[in-house]
């Protein structure tokens, strides 16, 4: 089976980054044929970007005629990996880990959520979801058991260090962090992904503009 | 008072999106000097990107002795417009919406949820953390009321765009939106950051390596 090479990573990391979104687009489309100018504008990227970002794979579009989007979709899913059954765990079962494993439930992303753990003897047992909520003692049993190759880690920021270091550790190497705190890792094989509430919230501070802070 | 000129946006995006991560280092730091080496560590960046983003400011270190943190820290708040009371409403009072309310009361982001909004009859007037949820019908008047400058919006994708216009309208200019769908705006003033769960765990999963897949 063909497949890419990811310790190479020739494709960059930012065009990765766009590739779901392209995903989405050509989902959408379904079998017909789209161009760059259409593909960006569904994606919300220009469209020289587009055509940049699809040639670090080799899918070139035919002027005046596009892409093939329902094989392009597959092309997509492949270099994703998302045809390959990626298995996630989240790590904290609170509000937030708890709105994840839902809304993934409900997503069509691919990825599925095959576990959720928690310290908390009070919330271990409660049904989230299809799952039900297991100790974080058996976080690694967890990982190796259902296959996992990605960690979610939705956990007060005093434990977080700790649970990515048992994440990586056990083998892990893709993990979105909602921890509001910056994680050491040391192995460059991990890729963490922070998404930071608090911060995008403060950043966006900047744009409210004056007109509404100055009734205050 | 001193004001940034918000149109002018001579300070680039990028860089204000890094702000609020120097903003927590220094914060941790408290009242002593930093140099931007140990400000890059603990944000996460470079010293050569925390000394050329203060730059855009006038805050310039001195070498070897390094920022006062304290004083940096009020700056950056300055800059971000966090000294301005910032009020957001949260328009979808879903799992997603609900846990969004509760993270902000309890996170330091000096932005106020003030107001959460639903379309649902059986989810109005219910209790979300201080608030209690209230009728979408009454966007526009809860925004005037209440003097929001913020919007989230975590509402099911068909009702979202529906949703952004009305606030634009209302005259918010800074939307965070959870809605895994891209969304139109045509007015230049309003700045709109999308965080798309189902997209980053897509763009994670090419991270998930061929180890866990094999196994599968």
């Amino acid at each position: 089976m063909e497949r890419y090479d990811i310790r190479a990573r020739r494709i960059p990391d930012s065009t990765i980054r766009r590739l779901p979104a392209y995903l989405r687009a050509l989902t959408r489309t379904g079998n017909e044929r789209i161009t760059s100018e259409r593909l960006g504008q569904l994606a919300g990227y220009t469209s020289e970007q587009v055509r940049k970002d699809l040639a670090y794979f080799g899918a070139f579009g035919t002027r005046g005629v596009g892409y093939d989007a329902a094989s392009l979709a597959d092309e997509v899913r492949r270099i994703l990996q998302l045809d390959q059954n990626v298995r996630a765990i989240v790590v904290g079962a609170g509000r937030l880990g708890t709105a994840l494993v839902r809304h993934t439930d409900e997503s069509a992303s691919d990825v599925a959520i095959a576990a959720v753990v928690d310290i908390d003897p009070a919330v271990i047992g409660r049904t989230v979801g299809h799952l039900t909520v297991e100790s974080l003692d058996r976080l690694e049993a967890l990982v190796v058991e259902r296959n996992i190759g990605m960690g979610i880690i939705a956990v007060p920021p005093a434990g977080a260090q700790s649970v990515l270091d048992r994440l990586v550790n056990v083998g892990v190497r893709a993990v979105l962090s909602f921890v509001p705190r910056s994680l050491a890792v040391t192995n460059p094989d991990v890729f963490v992904q922070h998404i930071d509430l608090t911060l995008e919230m403060q950043a966006l501070a900047y744009f409210v503009g004056s007109t509404a802070r100055t009734q205050s």
